[in-house]
């Protein structure tokens, strides 16, 4: 149990991270730290923290303190925060990718303060509004070079993700973030690349909005999310999007073969492969 | 209310259609017409049917016919159920596309028996055991070359619609075809497409059973679909998938732009672009 938690952020993922340290027992009073009046203000009428505090006097007042902001915005904010904790505190972020913290990271004196996480649970939707409760059960969160940090600490993070409900993945960042780009962020870029595919034929919105069913709303909906938070997990971790990304466009390009020679075998062959998910995914 | 209903095909959507019928009372007796004993037998056991004949026989005793099984099958299958038919009764199809079956019956000396339909509404699984109750409501259905219909059988498949809680949208069976390849012909080749490329480039299969998330579930859960039912829907409507496949493949080359060139700007006025999508899927 903490007596002060920061978090820096207010948004979905660090709001509704609020919400369960305070349900589970873990935190008694949780400080929020913000860019904006207009977050800070909703985030405290929202009950998500209990005091809104500059980041350099939240820090100072607070036993755990978790980042949740755009991966371009936590290195430089990280790097404040580590200036500034004493190693009777705890850091931890959420941030989607993982390398290029933990590298930014590497040499810093405080490093053993510092777990890096990345609960794989959101929705497309951002800001205080988008907290929820109960978050994060049945997802995974992944941890990335426990080894570098403080023992106790890391087993403290475990504790609470455990108790949120989460099972614990141990990876390097690098590792981490092929995964990631794998399962998560094609996952992204396509819904946005699809809605912008059905924005520009279907010129008639009204057609969209009527004859939309389940199968197009699921494959689009995280087109809603924030660019924001993407642009910067994108560009961080390109290397490894444009790796599954130019696979994506060349298993479209077999289905567009298989149309254009209308190559009927071979297109039952592609959609035969790709049921195989069936046997990951329930 | 019919005395006798035949439904052709024992799937999921004939399957989920007579368990409607019977539970709205339109239907009192429902005769499953099936190409395999194994899938009349479960139809059976579910409840789905009451009795299995074959296609002559269910016709003959029939009042209505709904057919509902691979579109490609639907064209010779329809032919043989409209050679039978007489001017009392009523038949329809839930198929997914409308063209090739609209062009097939076009000069049948009992093309006003038949009311082209496509009812919006289906799941990844498929087969009797997929059906179930409560299914159609709250999505479109679409009703194709209405005038070529008599007028009282439109007004009868019109209230059963309705009163499945779908709401009816009338088209020609061309226009539907364009509309169906944007909103869900493509989502489906995206979702076959997107396994292909996790299943290839994800050689550990451990990790993506660990890590994946509701955002990868739900683009990647289409490709859990039938190839029987659907490679026949490509093939029929190859044009406009074709269509709209090239631009979908075309709008993923400007993110793979974005980020090779490292253009965040670019990036972020696609993202906020595809937002745009919020406006017609709440």
């Amino acid at each position: 149990m903490f007596n002060n938690v920061t978090i820096v952020g207010v948004g979905l993922i660090s709001g509704s991270f609020s919400l369960a340290l305070k349900e589970k027992g873990f935190a008694k009073h949780v400080i929020g730290v913000s860019r904006t009046k207009v977050s800070e203000q909703k985030a405290l009428e929202l009950g998500l923290i209990d005091e809104a505090l500059s980041l350099e006097e939240a820090v100072k007042k607070s036993d755990f303190i978790y980042v949740a902001i755009p991966v371009d915005a936590t290195i430089p904010v990280m790097k404040q925060i580590m200036d500034l904790v004493t190693d009777k505190q705890i850091v931890a972020d959420a941030g989607s990718t993982k390398y290029a913290l933990c590298d930014a990271l590497k040499d810093h004196p405080m490093r053993q303060c510092f777990v890096a996480t990345h609960p794989m649970w959101g929705t497309e939707y951002s800001g205080p509004e988008a907290a929820v409760h109960n978050a994060f059960s049945g997802r995974a969160c992944v941890i990335c070079e426990k080894e570098k940090s403080d023992k106790e600490a890391v087993e403290i993070i475990e504790k609470i993700y455990k108790e949120l409900g989460m099972h614990l993945v141990y990876m390097d960042a690098d590792a981490h973030d092929m995964h990631a780009a794998y399962v998560s962020h094609i996952s992204h870029i396509t819904s946005f690349a699809l809605a912008n595919t059905v924005l520009e034929k279907e010129k008639e919105e009204d057609a969209i909005f009527e004859l939309a069913g389940g199968g197009f709303e699921s494959t689009v909906r995280l087109a809603k999310s924030n660019p924001s938070m993407w642009a910067p997990i994108f560009m961080q971790n390109r290397e490894n999007v444009l790796d599954v990304l130019n696979e994506h466009i060349a298993q479209l390009r077999k289905f567009k073969a298989c149309l254009e020679k209308e190559n009927v075998e071979y297109l039952y062959e592609l959609m035969e492969n790709a049921n195989k998910i069936k046997r990951i995914i329930k």
